[in-house]
C-alpha cells in the first residue's frame, strides 16, 4: 500500500527542527522565569463554549469543534488565555495577586495553512493576573521585548494599540457596531488603501468619518511623535485619561531599558473580543510574508464573564511557527548539536567482545558522554563507513587482541589517528578528547 | 454565571506540579540523549485510518476519532509509534540505520478515568529503527532501566516476555485465534484465579490446555529460573531459537549493568497488536494503585504496513501519569524551586522612585537573578506581607531619601535584617546573599 500522508496544516519536526525549536523555547523560558513567571498548562481539550464565549468571531469560526463520546460539545483550545482564566477562576481566585503564569503550548485553528501559518502551532506566552494598573502592562510588554532579544532577534518593534481610544473614536463617530470597525481597522495592513477606503463606506462611513479613520491609522510611530497628536485626535476625558496612561506605560518601558523597541499604532484592534484597553503586536520586518510574530493585552472582563469576581488581567503569546523563520531567514539559530559524540564498535562476532564493547558504551554514558554503540552487526568497515556518514567526531575500536591486553583503540575520525588506551581510562580520554 | 469546569479525564498543572514534571522530562531527556537519540515530533492530528492499521482493537476503540471542517476522519494520536512509524516510511527510509528517535509528547484515550489514567495523558519514549538484532532490543531496554534510575526510582523491574512464544504456544495448542487468547493472557492480573480458568474454558480450551496456560503464566521470574524452564515447555525449533535469542539479551542486559532489573515474564502479551517478538512491561510495586510505569518491544511488520519496505524496529513509552504518583509517593521529587528570588518594593508614589525601581529589578533580571517587582501598587507594609505569603527570600526597598542618596535597602525576609548598600551593588550583593 501507498504511504499514509499526515494530515493538512500540520508538520513532523526533525531532530534538526526539534533542537532549534528546543533552543528557542529554553531561551524564552529563561526569560520568562527571570522575570518571575511561573509555569502552567491546562487540557488540550476544553468545552467548546469556553472559546465561544468571548473568542472573537475568527477564532469561534476556526474551532476543532466535536463531540467526545460521551456526547460533549469539546475543542482543541485556539489559544491559552481562555483555558487560563476558567483555571484562575476554578482554583486560584483567592491566591495572592498578581498571578504570573507562562505557558509553552500547542494550539488548533482550522484555518488555511500559508508562510508562518499552520493548523497547530505554538505559543510561548504569560499571563499576569490580578493587576489593573499600568505597571502591569509594562511588565509584559518588557517581557515580550526582552523575550525576542534572548532568541538573538534585534529588528523588532512592538506596536501598541489601545482599545480605549478605538472604542472612544468610534462612538466619536458616531458608529453604533464599533466591534464591526474594529475588525475592519485590524485588516487594513492587508488591503490597499483604495480597498480599505472602500471596506469603511460599504460598513456605513461618510467622507468625513472615513477621513478621520484615515488619520487614526496613521497615527504610528515613535511615542513621542505620536502621543502628541493622539492627544489632539481625541477630546472625550475618557480618551485623555487613556491617552495619560499610554504616556505612563512608554515612560515604565523606558525604565525597564526597551524603550527603543516601542511604537504606538492606534490602528492596531487584535482580532480576540477580550481586550479591553492596551493592545499589542510584535513585528519582525522581512521578506519572507511573516506577520506579526506575537502579541497580547490587557483583558480586564474576561475572567467575570468564566464566572469568576472582576479580576483585571494582561498578557501576550509569542508566536513560535512566526519567530523560527525569522530567526532562520536572519541566520540567529545555532547550529544544533545531535546524537553521538562517539560510537563504540565491537570487533569481529565473539561474544566476549560485544559484552567487553557494550560495558565501555556503558561507561561512556555514566561518565555523561553522548555514546552510540553499533547496533546492527556491522563489520569494521562498514561501522566506520556509518560514523563516517553520522559525522560522530570519536570511534571506540574493541578488538579481541587488544581486549586480551587491556586495551581498546580510539580514533580520531577526522584526522583518522588512532591512539591506544588502556581499557578503563577509555572514559577519561574520550573526555579529554571532547572538552578539548 | 457559574466557572466553566474542565472536561472530564482531564487535568490542569499548577506551577508546583509543572516544575516536577519538568524535573521528570529533563532527567529523562538526558538519558535517552547520552543514548545517542534524537528528539522529534509528529502531529497530534492523524488521519484515523493510520491508527485503525495496526493499534489494536482498544485502542482503536477509545480513539478521540473526528470529520474535521474538511470532511476528513482525523484523531488525536493514542500513541507516538504509529506517527512515528508513518514519518520513516514518508521521509527517512534511506537515513543511515539505526535511526535513534525520541519524543516526549502527549496522547489521548476515551477510557474511563482512574488512578494513574486520564484521557489525555504524557509518554516519553523511543524508537529505534533499522536493526533486528538483538542488541537493537537490549539497547532500549537498557535504556527504560536507566530511564527511571535517572528519575531516582530503584525498585522496579522491567519484566520481559515474547510474543513468538506465544504465538508457538497458541499453535502447539492448537488454538486458531491467537490474538484472542493473547487478549486474554494480558487480563490474568485484573482479574483471579479462578475466573481467568473460567474464561479459558469460555474461550474454548480444553482442561489439559488450561493447564498449560497457567503453567505459561507461571513462567515469572529471574531469567536463570524462567529460561530453563521454558526450554521444558517449547519443542518447537522456532521457540527454541526464540528463547535462545533471549538468553542473549539478557546476557547483554548483564553487560549494561542492568541486570539486577530484569524478569522474564511468558505471560506478558501487551495489547498493541504490532508487537512481533519481545515485549516488556516496567513495574514499580506500589499501594496507589499503578499498574505498568512503561513497557515495549520489538515491531518488525508495522512499517510494512505503513507502506514502507521491510524494516525491523523495536521502543517502548514510558507513562509518565503512571510514573510520577510513585515517585511522590516514595518522596523522591525535589522541592521545586520557584518564583522570584527577590522583590522589589519601590516606597511611595513618586514618579521618580518607581523608574529607579524598576531599573533595579531589570539590573537582577539581567544579572541572572529570579526578581518580582511589586505590580499592585501596595503600600510598604502590605508588600511585604505579600512577599512573606510568597516565601520570596530577599526584598529591595526603594525609597525616596535613600534614592537621594546613591542607596537602596535590601532585607533578608527570613531574619528581618536590613543593610543599605549602594545602588549600583544591588545585583552583586542580592546575588552573594543568594549564592551563599
Amino acid at each position: 500500500m501507498a504511504g499514509i500522508e499526515r494530515v493538512r496544516g500540520t508538520r513532523d519536526f526533525s531532530p534538526e527542527e526539534m533542537a532549534k525549536r528546543r533552543w528557542v523555547f529554553e531561551r524564552i523560558r529563561e526569560v520568562f522565569e527571570l522575570y518571575g513567571f511561573k509555569e502552567i498548562l491546562t487540557p488540550t481539550l476544553e468545552y467548546t463554549k469556553l472559546f465561544q464565549l468571548r473568542s472573537g468571531e475568527e477564532v469561534v469560526k476556526q474551532l476543532y469543534a466535536f463531540k467526545d463520546k460521551g456526547g460533549r460539545d469539546v475543542s482543541l483550545r485556539p489559544d491559552m488565555t481562555s483555558s487560563v482564566a476558567r483555571l484562575f477562576v476554578n482554583e486560584f481566585q483567592n491566591a495572592p495577586k498578581p498571578i504570573k503564569w507562562y505557558y509553552i503550548a500547542n494550539m488548533f485553528r482550522y484555518e488555511e495553512p500559508q508562510s508562518g501559518r499552520y493548523r497547530e502551532f505554538w505559543q510561548a506566552g504569560v499571563e499576569l493576573i490580578g493587576s489593573d494598573r499600568v505597571e502591569a502592562d509594562a511588565e509584559v510588554i518588557a517581557l515580550l521585548v526582552e523575550s525576542y532579544l534572548a532568541t538573538r532577534l534585534k529588528d523588532f518593534t512592538v506596536n501598541i494599540g489601545d482599545r480605549v481610544l478605538l472604542d472612544e473614536f468610534a462612538r466619536e463617530l458616531g458608529v453604533e457596531d464599533d466591534v464591526g470597525l474594529m475588525r475592519l481597522v485590524d485588516k487594513k495592513d492587508k488591503m490597499s488603501r483604495e480597498d480599505f477606503i472602500k471596506a469603511l463606506r460599504d460598513f456605513g462611513l461618510d467622507d468625513g468619518s472615513v477621513e478621520k479613520v484615515l488619520s487614526l491609522i496613521e497615527m504610528k510611530g515613535k511615542p513621542d511623535d505620536v502621543l502628541p497628536k493622539a492627544e489632539e485626535l481625541f477630546r472625550s476625558e475618557k480618551a485623555r485619561a487613556e491617552i495619560e496612561r499610554l504616556y505612563e506605560l512608554v515612560d515604565l518601558l523606558e525604565a525597564y531599558g526597551v524603550g527603543d523597541f516601542i511604537l504606538i499604532d492606534l490602528g492596531i484592534a487584535r482580532g480576540l473580543d477580550y481586550y479591553t484597553s492596551v493592545v499589542f503586536e510584535a513585528i519582525a520586518p522581512n521578506d519572507i510574508g511573516i506577520g506579526s510574530i506575537g502579541g497580547g493585552g490587557r483583558y480586564d472582563n474576561l475572567i467575570e464573564v468564566f464566572g469568576g469576581k472582576p479580576t483585571p488581567a494582561t498578557g501576550f503569546a509569542i508566536g513560535i511557527e512566526r519567530l523560527i523563520p525569522i530567526l532562520e531567514w536572519k541566520g540567529l539559530l545555532p547550529e544544533p548539536k545531535l546524537g553521538a559524540e562517539v560510537y563504540v564498535i565491537p570487533i569481529g562476532d565473539d561474544p566476549e567482545v560485544r559484552r567487553a564493547a557494550l560495558k565501555i558504551t556503558a561507561e561512556l554514558r555514566r561518565a555523561g558522554v553522548r555514546a552510540d554503540h553499533e547496533l546492527m552487526g556491522r563489520k569494521l568497515r562498514k561501522a566506520l563507513d556509518y560514523a563516517g556518514r553520522l559525522g560522530v567526531p570519536y570511534v571506540v575500536l574493541v578488538g579481541k587482541k587488544d581486549l586480551a591486553e587491556g586495551r581498546v583503540t580510539v580514533r580520531d575520525m577526522e584526522s583518522g589517528e588512532q591512539r591506544t588506551v588502556e581499557i578503563d581510562k577509555v572514559d577519561e580520554e574520550v573526555l579529554g578528547l571532547l572538552r578539548r
